[in-house]
């Protein structure tokens, strides 16, 4: 016997969502609740699932199961499918297990055609009713399911209201709906070169696969990726007898809100038309009502609205989003789901809910969605301004990093400085950016680049600062030399303002005040719970003290990565870097690391002073030499004069850095087994800073240092000797105690391959996703974004692996790199510090790996804490 | 109790290689034998690693055995150590399990001190003999114990014997010696700032410890990692009483091996000097007599040694070398092992065994090193020329590819390719070769470059051609522009003679005449046997007809890489490929792909007619696309003017197809997910190709198709799908049955941690050892070079991670591989395409690993042929 594909709403509940996808599974379980819903029954996500495998079909045996179940909605209804008298007709939807914007969403009035439309107006004794259902279900008909252009239904409709001088829809006769109906299928049929089909079962079974279709379109799948859906879910059908809100003035279609979408607020929310289907409300053709118009107008219907809204809250223990319908003064409900809900709203259901005793702890702190809180860590434009200028878009970038930023332009780093000191607010527009314009970066409020990725050097930086940035923002020609920046046709020169909104990637050319971010005590009070159910610990990767200052405050327990090459760039600390770098001898180079100790030093008292007490897990230098060091012959000739080199000497040293991939080169702690003075230099400075703040502060740090792209135990050891060498007798001669540990960075294959080896040496691991990913994949982040587009495309990557955690590969390693360095040192100390830290879905698998941290950018803190909550309490750990 | 760490002679046996070293092991062989070998003990390797594990210190329960030990031998020889009337004096020698030159080696007549030399000088009436030994004594420990100048030694002896006007050492006399002992002995304070020891026990000890810390010298280090020697084995130290061969005219010490170590002639083969010790045979100052003297000088004596040497080599079954000293007329045997040959006196020897039945066909093969075949398949110099010309060495570059060639000088590969034309001999000559330069490498006899290392792009290519290259020769200077090359302060221009030895490295400013390889009828028989005893299959790496042709030769079973992208650098292909490149459509893009078709088709014709029905794997496109564009303006501007683009246009190209890291970039099959009809033209030529000649020739050529740097099976289905749909639609038209494969190279890690699911579309796997090993250590074989010198000198790594599969790390990748994908495809079958698939290690770990097969170089084809049969023979493969 054939599978069960098809459900009549009585035959399925609400716990059905993966079978019956989220529409489908609350239609039955108000069906079951006793509401009055009209009936119908569901298409599975099996049948989708089916139609893909079978190269785009819909098997007999469904087809056959639909027709069954046609005929028990007939039975049940009293009216046969095409009858020309008195048709029965229905309304298709899509709905797959999460709610999915971008897939088919609705035909109406499906049913009808020449002969039963004549029927329907009989029958219903009101023609106007009948030849607008039918207008209407060609319109739908033809867009939806045939894709056709949408815009010549609407010029017909329009040319015969100008050529009437009606104003509305409603001013439409029956004559003229009957007039538009033929124009319709005339156009219809140019397009399709066939008639408009009047076999009711055959626009069923196409409407049928128009949304399985659906499932697989450019919008749909690019909204999967950002939201992590899998494609082999696929969408379930909903196909329902139809009730019509456009039978008249007793008639009407709505959708309300048990709560404020927008604020939270526990009040009734809605809006309603009185004759009209479901698109006019949406289409802002006429303006609805609000649904406390709806209590004056029909009270008693009302408070049967009130009532089902209630039952419906109760029941599902969540705000609804509910459609209704009123056929001639009766109320059907169409649709409830979870209603969307801004970040702030929902904080506020969460915490309301509880105190409704409606929900407990744990479930508030399910319900809300980790990746939303970002929205309200940063600032906003201010909502009266945005409306204002929302028309001053003049690019689309990529959304590199949240928030919103206005201020004047500036098109060097430099520049941006000399304007934030004088007090400017400056976005930095750039081609792209390099380690050098770190300094600007910093202090601008928003960074907006040409070229680069999501995971391009701006787009990575901005992320770690908590700064705006539009990256990668092809629709903008940025002359840096002659410091131009156009788009949209329009010409901006430094100093004009500009403002940016990193959430959604838009451009405008104007300034659009923001506000600062406000955490609502709702916030705390979901963040003090999420602490309380996870036992993931949260990190940050912080650089300096202000960064590691705003962490703590959002929640970071310590530091999981300070990256100790970024204060380098600083404008009087390269200049000893570069010194280290062309010197000859150790001697040469011991000298200039001596004076950049003081500096190292300084840093690491400021960020243990921020700390204060958590621990700090401090990277040793990292990146390829030559990336401290010019590469135009200007900028070489311009240093060596500055160093007292001759021109060819410092060519020389800067060619001999080259690297053919510097991703693969002389950097990590390649750097330190060929200049181990190096690493003994960091480890003076991280050692006397934390004796010197342990002393000052009466704090407690214990430093953990942390050797970076270890791929063979041997070369960690021999880094480490010197780091406690050094270490050792610097405590001892300072006649105090200090612990501290060594790790390393799990970030080569080999090293996770060989994690047994290393952990016999390392006191920690912490994964670097970052470049694990790049190597296990064997592409570069900075080279991978020309390609991996076509790999979306073709849906070779479902997401990108550089923002969750590939699990199937990197995972892999991962899971063996724990297990092997478990087995040698019971109480290894396992983190991550890669981009992915800040992931949900990386979280959860940092979780479930059994991970004692994960560690992220600041204002991804509070993210990682309700995403390491949420994970403990789906998939408790047993420690 | 302590372990046991020392062993009278008596107390080992020859099988105790590895606790005894091989010189100890054959020492207590021959003293179990009952040949007459002066006793002596051996302290084990285990002390060695003891000596290093306890911090380069000799524990005191070793020195205690060592002495434990002396007493016996004292007893035993009836004389003891440091008694001044008649002292026990005695030799110290390293001994590896391994013969290992670069360590130390002997120290003899250790025990003489002031009083005791006095001693021996009365026992033997023989005062010229005992100050001789004692000065000998004293300049040994100075040298090897002490590491103080040699020379300084050799200038005080020559000093007396210039002033004497002595003509030999034999003319100095006792009180000449006397003197000499004085100059030494002061010497010796001048250096040391003490005495030179007089207390036996401690020159002992220090003797010892010398040996020991002989293990970690830089030359032993680098001829470990050399030969695959691991560091931990550590040296043994034999300790034996004295017999001299210095003790008049009726003593003599010699070497001599049981079959002519150069030519491998069955017949004993030796020197030996009368009233001498060892070291003076080796140092050269006298002319040593034949082995045939003696036969005349004392027959008797000489009927003892060639049954001695008879004796050992039946024992051993294998050719020895030995050291003997005849003291007062009495033979005394130092030294057994087995002996040292050319390649081609190792396989005539091996063959002679046979013949002779002292080893079967199995033992035969295991005897031939089969790294030692290379110098059998290259021209070689010729013997005589080489001797005249030695002096002539200019630089010394890497040993890249091995072989002789002699030429003109050609500074660029189009210069290069015109004088071969006309008929001259080419040596190419460049700062380092690049993909455009093939076909000038091709014509030349060798290559010589000024960088790159072991695996750069001309090292690659020249061991794949099978030329001989030099590479990375710091030594010179080119200048390309001027067409000249500066070495050893001479200046050579275009068209003057060099010759390159690609086996050592040397480069000789002159012309010296080559001899082709001669592959004599041994190697013949020893491959014989060596095919019979394997289960690997041997396959070759090929991009051409004559390649192929030359690899099926040296006995080749098939391609195991074509590498496709060779193909497209040929001047009247390189157009069509940039068309390709530059194209802005799919279709412009198909144009040009059409004109490559016919001429794909060509080679792919012309590569299965060489194999005459031998499986081939073909690999589609794999390089980066800008690597067949030009980069400096000046090129770009010529290419666009013949290619009708604008330079703007063209630039903008190039500059589009830029990456940060080529590697890690857009290449492999990322580039047929792009442009799928790359994939589709190359799957047409080689499926076109096979069926015209398996109908013209009558052959069953089954073409496996491979797709490179896949890391998800789904970006393989994805390609594989065009593959099969394009081949399956050519064959079906052709009417003709064909069968094809469709496999993949495994090289990203994630391939190999995802294979099982990569095996349900691939039905082979190809390591690519090259690639696999560059992204699981994280770096680049372009820049490793850099820093892996400072790896192998720490000892981080011992071994070149390009050239040995690195079997902790890489290794472990690809067994888990194969495990995944045999559990998925039980029939899968795989292979190794890296450079790794010719080096005997590795062969080995692929053979244990339970590949199908190996793929190498076609000369290299041998070399694996004989290590698959070793592999074999030490670890059969149960199928």
């Amino acid at each position: 016997m054939s599978r069960k594909y098809v459900f009549m709403f009585e035959e399925g509940n609400e716990k059905q969502r993966e079978l019956l996808g989220g529409k489908g599974a609350n239609l039955a379980g108000m069906t079951n609740l006793g509401l009055p819903v009209p009936p119908g029954f569901t298409v599975s996500t099996e049948a989708c699932t089916r139609y893909y495998d079978d190269g785009r079909k819909i098997g007999a045996d469904i087809e056959e199961q639909i027709f069954i179940s046609l005929a028990k909605l007939e039975k049940k209804m009293g009216k046969k499918f095409g009858d020309p008298s008195d048709p029965l007709l229905v309304s298709v939807r899509s709905g797959s297990r999460a709610s999915m914007p971008g897939m088919m969403d609705t035909i109406l009035n499906l049913g009808l055609n020449d002969e039963s439309v004549e029927g329907l107006a009989k029958k219903t004794g009101n023609p106007r009713f009948a030849y607008d259902s039918y207008r209407r279900f060609i319109q739908m008909f033809s867009d939806v399911v045939m894709e056709q252009e949408k815009a010549v239904y609407e010029r017909i409709l329009d040319d015969i209201k100008g050529k009437k001088g009606y104003k509305s829809d409603t001013d439409l006769t029956a004559d003229d709906l009957k007039a538009i109906v033929k124009l319709f299928k005339d156009n219809y049929k140019k397009n399709q070169g066939a008639d408009f089909p009047q076999d009711p079962k055959v626009q069923l079974i196409e409407a049928t696969k128009a949304v399985f279709r659906s499932w697989d379109n450019p919008r749909a799948n690019s909204y999967r990726r950002m939201n992590d859906i899998p494609y082999n879910w696929g969408t379930a059908v909903n196909i329902q007898s139809m009730v019509f809100g456009n039978k008249g003035e007793t008639s009407g279609t709505g959708v309300a809100f048990t709560r404020n979408p927008s604020t939270g607020e526990n009040k009734l929310y809605g809006e309603y038309l009185m004759n009209a289907q479901g698109e006019d409300v949406v289409a802002g053709i006429r303006t609805p009502k609000t649904i406390d118009d709806l209590k004056q107008q029909n009270p008693a219907l009302f408070e049967q609205f009130v009532k089902i809204t209630q039952t419906l809250e109760k029941h599902y223990k969540d705000m609804q989003d509910m459609e209704f319908t009123i056929e001639e003064g009766k109320l059907y409900m169409l649709q409830t789901r979870n209603g969307k809900r801004t970040a702030k709203a929902a904080l506020k259901i969460a915490v309301d809910l509880v105190g409704e005793k409606m929900i407990d702890e744990q479930k508030a702190v399910l319900m809300i969605d980790p990746k939303s809180l970002d929205s309200l860590l940063h600032p906003q434009f201010e909502a009266a301004a945005l409306k204002k200028e929302s028309g001053a878009v003049i690019a689309k970038g990529l959304p590199a990093s949240p928030g919103a930023a206005c201020g004047k332009i500036a098109f060097t780093a430099e520049r941006a400085q000399q304007m934030a000191e004088k007090g400017d607010k400056v976005v930095l527009v750039r081609l792209e950016t390099s380690p050098e314009d770190i300094e600007g970066m910093y202090v601008s409020q928003g960074i907006l680049t040409a070229r680069g990725g999501m995971t391009s050097h701006a787009a990575v930086v901005a992320r770690g600062m908590g700064t705006c940035c539009v990256a990668g923002c092809s629709d903008i020609v940025v002359d840096e030399e002659k410091k131009i920046l156009k788009a949209d046709g329009k010409t901006f020169k430094e100093g004009d303002y500009i403002s940016l909104d990193g959430s959604t990637g838009y451009v405008y050319g104007k300034a659009i005040n923001t506000v600062p971010a406000s955490l609502s005590g709702d916030f705390g009070t979901i963040m003090q719970w999420a602490d309380k159910y996870r036992v993931l610990k949260v990190r940050t990767n912080a650089d300096t003290p202000a960064d590691t200052a705003r962490a703590v405050e959002l929640g970071a327990e310590g530091i999981g990565l300070t990256r100790t090459e970024h204060m380098f760039f600083d404008a009087d600390r390269i200049t000893a870097m570069r010194e280290m770098i062309v010197a000859k001898t150790v001697a040469e180079r011991e000298k200039a690391l001596l004076k950049l100790l003081p500096m190292q030093k300084k840093d690491f008292k400021g960020i243990y002073e921020a700390l204060e007490g958590r621990p700090a897990t401090i990277r040793f230098l990292d990146p390829p030499l030559h990336e401290f060091l010019p590469h135009t012959d200007e900028e070489i000739a311009a240093l060596a004069k500055d160093m007292k080199l001759t021109f060819d000497e410092l060519k020389a040293t800067v060619e001999s850095l080259h690297e053919f991939n510097p991703m693969l080169g002389h950097r990590g702690c390649r750097l330190a087994v060929t200049y181990p003075e190096i690493a003994v230099m960091q480890t003076r400075a991280v050692i006397e800073a934390a004796i010197e703040v342990n002393k000052e502060k009466g704090l407690n740090i214990v430093p953990e240092i942390m050797i970076p792209l270890v791929g063979e135990v041997r070369e960690l050891k021999y880094v480490k000797d010197f780091v406690v060498k050094t270490a050792d007798e610097i405590i001892a001669k300072s006649g105090v105690k200090l612990t501290y540990k060594v790790g390393t960075m799990i970030e080569v294959p080999r090293a996770a391959i060989t994690a047994d080896k290393i952990a016999e040496e390392a006191e920690f691991f912490s994964f670097g996703t970052n470049d694990l990913t790049q190597m296990t994949f064997g592409f570069s982040r900075d080279d991978a974004g020309k390609f991996l587009k076509d790999y979306y495309e073709k849906k070779i990557y479902e997401s990108d692996p550089f923002a969750k955690v590939d699990f199937e590969g990197v995972g892999e390693l991962i899971k063996l790199a724990v297990e092997k360095g478990k087995r040698v040192r019971k109480d290894i100390k396992l983190g991550i510090c890669g981009e992915h830290g800040g992931d949900p879905a990386s979280v959860e698998f940092c979780h479930n790996a059994g991970l004692s941290y994960v560690s992220c950018s600041p204002y991804r803190v509070p993210i990682a804490r309700l995403a390491a909550a949420q994970a403990n309490l789906r998939n408790p750990r047993k420690e």
